[in-house]
């Protein structure tokens, strides 16, 4: 702690000597009295607000466990066995490696799940990226070891895990007290009669889990107080490190129901795939655990790129990896996974004004305020931003209208509405830096799960990596009236400073130069005193170095600044995109049996911008005489810019409607005699099964103004004939 | 040699007893009889036909070295040290983490690299998949360790690097005695007094490389026949084992210029980035490299979701990794890079025809086949693909067909013409299985670059990890008539084999179930004279296991098949983004210099489907006045799908315009008093530095037709007023 702490008071101050005469008012620590608790958490790495993307524990509600809430896009209860039991029939996606048997926590996209997440990415791509300018980088994944030590992801991008002494199963610890703890409880609630609440689950999964438990679930009513205890635990499950989570262990003999024992003491587990960069092995590098770092490393650049002009962003869509002990959420939780993230820079002075916030203003979102959480509610507050920002609900208006455009991305691709809530995070919860913090929670079966987070950095980042390098990462800023200063200015005897320290030269002059007003006071009186200071020199020595006042001067110096130099604080909205896939083929699911059809036969409602495929070309036979027709039709699609696919096998028209239901197409076209007789075809809406039926060209063009969104298929039903001839009773088979 | 050899001579045989009642009838290796000697080369993993993407060593130029004859898009000489400055100046991309000195070998693309990046794999998708129907997957980056053994790549996917005994220098062994060879050749040269074609360096690079090569060069005179030894070893350097190498190094006492030592005897090096998947450190993995194994290993699953239907091709694109030993090319060799892959799948049988080769029969390409190389020439043959499959130049229809479209589609995005060629593998250089293999190379300052690699893969990687696993990666067709089959069939006691051989056993009946008819030829008389059988199962034992005939059966059947089964062969594209991209930055540029102009002043001539941004927007001024109008310009035409930036800093025009055409952008619109007054725009025009002038939705109208290409600027011209006001002199300020 200690080292960090004395990190984030102080305040990097160029000298004069080094960069120019800049003035020194960059104030970014305004959040450094936020409660560091959440520091000890290992799971949240410094240089970020929180692990991103990791399922929120305060509503106890981890992605392993079945939410029975969750709702199709009808409102039928959600079958999650069924909905993912479809989703990998169609290839959405699947086990990698699955003949060799598997490997945790990595998933292949197969073509559906491919295009989707393609149509998504150009979605937002446009929303964000086009929309506002941003400037997109892509960075490499490999990353050497020192920038993710200086990023702080080396020494605390962990978890904790604990072994079973007898099977060799590994155990993430604090999932492993709160499932023990929350079994113990609801045996407790079963011994008082009370109802327990069970999950749906196959007879299969019940057997299973079964096995696993031997000598786990049984009816033991517990004390009063025991069961308080273990409540106040698992409310703050998240706020133990790996030496609290094993005193829990050992107090409560918490034993691993598949051997009766107690596992080892929790051992920190770093989530960062590691590697070795060239042939000689001297250089470890890891796997980027997100992509935030190198949009840092590159700020310089951008901005100078950027013609120096604030506030700009950066932006980069690429995957990022994280080795979880044991995934065992699907799609939620998994080892390599693609992220988009924007990391906004902005002057912390001038409240974080936007200048398009205006705009988004009346956007109404629901919020879940810390207060309310702390109160014990989840109960949601609907409000503009425009009001949130106003009451001060949300810290600023770049927040603000992140957030907004945030829910209007979700809402373009087709999540619920319903299914959203931006949910602060609390005091505790939140990074030392932050200021206010945010994520778009969406709700699925695995109940409410963070998909976008949307932290307020601050200069943190910024600030390690130019302490570290002595790289420049900041504005300077033209003043339109020049300013005095008077403060302790550092001068060191560059003749001899190097040639004395020899190769610990630079970083000491860095860690000299980057002494706050308040440290420079203490050291003249030092330096008065003892002829020499000491400082902290973190990797030199033992941390201490001695300089004398041969090699150093501190003066109280006046002078005139007309640049201002500061570091940007950074606003990142960060999208995990698998984890919102997931969530948009959860939220636009239905089957047939809302309406009183079959129960087996799913439906995926995407809407036309992001359904994988727009259009399904179906003859109504293998007769030969379609293929030219059916050629025809598609490369008038493909030239309308219209994806589509054609499907002549042999199954019937309503069993190959039924598969493209299951892949979310919204559109097919039928082609069969009429057509070869007067070149009309018919169009059927996948949500509705009704059709109409034209010539092709008013097909096309009706089709394009679908995908388009300028017309809805109420228009058309409006515009062009109704079909309900001989083929409906065979496509719409209920 | 040996086991993969037997290997490849193995024709998998699915028993009845497991796999129903196939035909076995996949004659799949009739390349068996290629020459092997490509397999010593350590370089090339058997599951590629080479080290795709691998600079050919043939022509002895790599990229290390510049090429004399590169020249800019107007044909002139080509300085590449300006370029790549000016790539780096403008953010085209930028050496990964050059603040903590950069990693070599890893490079970040800046906002212009990334946007040309994305707009040349959105071209892909669409040139590719789409017009193909082509099944787009998205599989993980990381692969464990039993895929890539049994692929070949843990094995053989490596290079051959020494060290020198004094500094640890880590030289690539081949790279080593080929450079030191050459330097004693042109010494001999110089002795001579014969003319030495020198490389354009800057003096900063010749100081650089004169202190390196201390006691490198020297004139000293060699004997004829030396000179004819070294030569013939440089033509077959790729020929030679890490043994070979290092006998090399000793005859010929070669020896590191920085050191004067002889470096260490050549060990093997994996290319490949190794790291664990999960906690327990015990499922050791690699990064891929390439997205190919991922792919086939979804093959069944692949041709379900077709519906059984054959041909049809999967695709790819993502990251791959190789861990090069000492990257010295800029982009074209690094560790971290964007492949695009197909593997389309064809049925073996029927001379590998395509249905839509008529569409390309007649395009030219520039063909360098592996006749002409061998007797020493590189001049191509131009042809049309139609009649070089027909002469059987190119050796089916299906690789024909790619070829062109791969030709195609390069001139697409903007590569020129002139630049390209499609070299043949020679024998020596094609791996075991292929039967053609040809590459796309594009001319660059680093000479011939293989870009895309497109081989016949035959059914090699389908088959081996098939036979690992034992899952069915077959087709299985429906025989029109049936026919009758005779032949060895396996049948083994499976209620006493699995208990008898316990964790063994599974691999155990693999390997007696994949064997081919002519050894269970040879395995019936064993059984006879023996009472048992001895075979081969690489992994079990010491590789030998026996098997009494209380545990097996073999018979002579006879029976009557409807199904044939086979394993498809693989013709298999793949594109190197990163080396295309480049390849296309260095096509596209040129100085005004040509025309009389400034010589610094670079311009990029991407076609507007790729180019970064399609238009800049300038303001006249940054007075405030020109900023509603600037927006309002800004999202109209964002609104008809066309990108652009605005750049109201405070440079001159000219130095504005002078910036955008650094990055590429083809249009500029500027706003200045007269639009406030009557709502008209100037239109330039990139690399002409033309102008037109008028309403701003015409001009609009015309950047959209021109975007797309509906519309030439001759058109434009033809249409609207030409516009050589009082402002054009500071626009085109020569």
């Amino acid at each position: 702690m200690k080292p960090l702490l004395s990190l984030i008071l102080t305040r990097r101050l160029s000298s004069p000597l080094v960069a120019g005469t800049p003035l020194h008012s960059n104030n970014n620590y305004t959040s450094v009295v936020a409660p560091l608790r959440r520091l000890h958490r290992p799971a949240f790495a410094p240089s970020t607000p929180r692990l991103k993307f990791q399922i929120p524990q305060t509503n106890k509600k981890k992605p392993e466990k079945m939410s029975t809430d969750a709702t199709t896009l009808k409102g039928q209860p959600l079958d999650r066995a069924a909905l993912d039991a479809m989703l990998r029939r169609r290839l959405f996606y699947t086990p990698s490696f699955e003949i060799y048997g598997g490997v945790s926590g990595l998933y292949d996209y197969g073509p559906p799940g491919c295009a989707l997440q393609a149509n998504v990415i150009d979605l937002w791509r446009k929303h964000f990226i086009l929309e506002e300018d941003m400037l997109e980088v892509d960075c490499t994944v490999l990353t050497p070891h020192d920038v993710l030590k200086t990023s702080g992801h080396v020494d605390k991008f962990a978890d904790w895990m604990c072994k079973d002494p007898k099977n060799g199963e590994i155990l993430r610890a604090d999932h492993f007290v709160e499932d023990i703890l929350e079994q113990r409880l609801k045996g407790d609630k079963e011994a008082r009669g009370l109802k327990v609440e069970e999950k749906e689950e196959t007879d299969k999964k019940k057997a299973a889990k079964k096995k696993k438990n031997k000598g786990g679930v049984e009816a033991v009513r517990l004390d009063d107080a025991v069961v308080k205890e273990y409540e106040e635990i698992l409310a703050q499950i998240d706020n133990y490190n790996g030496e609290q989570l094993g005193k829990l262990i050992k107090k409560h003999d918490l034993r691993n129901p598949a051997t009766g024992l107690q596992p080892t003491p929790p051992v920190s587990f770093n989530l960062m795939f590691q590697t070795s960069i060239g042939p000689s092995s001297n250089l470890p590098g890891y796997l980027r655990p997100e992509t935030a770092q190198g949009q840092f490393l590159n700020f310089a650049k951008l901005l100078e790129f950027n013609t120096g002009q604030m506030p700009f962003a950066s932006a980069s869509i690429g995957k990022s990896y994280r080795n979880e002990i044991s995934p065992r959420a699907g799609l939620l939780r998994v080892r390599e996974f693609l992220m988009a993230e924007i990391e906004h820079f902005v002057d912390p002075e001038g409240h974080k004004k936007h200048a398009r916030f205006h705009e988004v203003a009346d956007v109404e979102l629901a919020f879940l305020d810390r207060h309310t959480q702390l109160s014990g509610s989840t109960v949601v507050k609907k409000q503009t931003i425009g009001q949130a920002v106003k009451e001060g609900l949300v810290d600023n208006e770049t927040l603000g209208y992140f957030l907004a455009r945030i829910l209007l991305f979700l809402k373009k691709i087709g999540i619920d509405e319903k299914k959203i809530r931006f949910r602060q995070h609390m005091d505790n919860e939140m990074a030392h830096y932050a200021c206010d913090c945010w994520d778009a929670e969406l709700h699925t079966s695995a109940g409410w799960v963070e998909c976008v987070g949307c932290a307020d950095r601050s200069a943190y980042d910024l600030s390690v990596h130019a302490k570290k390098t002595g790289a420049p990462l900041v504005v300077r800023q033209r003043l339109e009236e020049p300013i005095t200063i008077e403060e302790w200015d550092i001068a060191i005897d560059k003749k001899n400073f190097g040639p004395f320290y020899k190769k610990d030269g630079k970083t000491i002059e860095n860690a000299l130069l980057a002494t706050t007003q308040e440290q420079r006071g203490e050291l003249v009186k030092q330096l008065e005193e003892n002829g020499k200071v000491v400082i902290d020199v973190p990797g030199v020595n033992d941390g201490k170095v001695e300089v004398s006042k041969d090699l150093l001067a501190i003066k109280w110096v006046k002078r005139v600044e007309n640049v201002r130099e500061y570091t940007p604080n950074v606003i990142e909205p960060s999208f995990g995109i698998g984890r919102i896939l997931y969530s948009l083929m959860e939220h636009n699911y239905w089957t047939r049996a809302s309406e009183g059809g079959d129960e087996a036969r799913g439906v995926l409602s995407f809407p036309p911008a992001v359904a994988p495929t727009k259009v399904l070309i179906v003859p109504l036979s293998s007769n030969k005489d379609f293929t030219p027709e059916v050629r025809k039709l598609s490369q008038k699609l493909r030239s309308a810019g219209v994806s589509s696919r054609i499907d002549d096998s042999s199954a019937s028209i309503g069993k190959r409607y039924s598969r493209n239901d299951e892949l979310g197409t919204p559109f097919g076209v039928t082609v069969d005699f009429q057509t070869l007789k007067d070149g009309t075809v018919t169009l059927r809406e996948r949500d509705s099964t009704r059709q109409v039926r034209a010539e092709e060209d008013k097909i096309i063009a009706a089709i394009k103004a679908l995908v388009e969104g300028t017309k809805t298929w109420q228009d058309v039903e409006g515009e062009l004939p109704i079909f309900e001839g001989q083929q409906e009773v065979e496509v719409v088979v209920r």
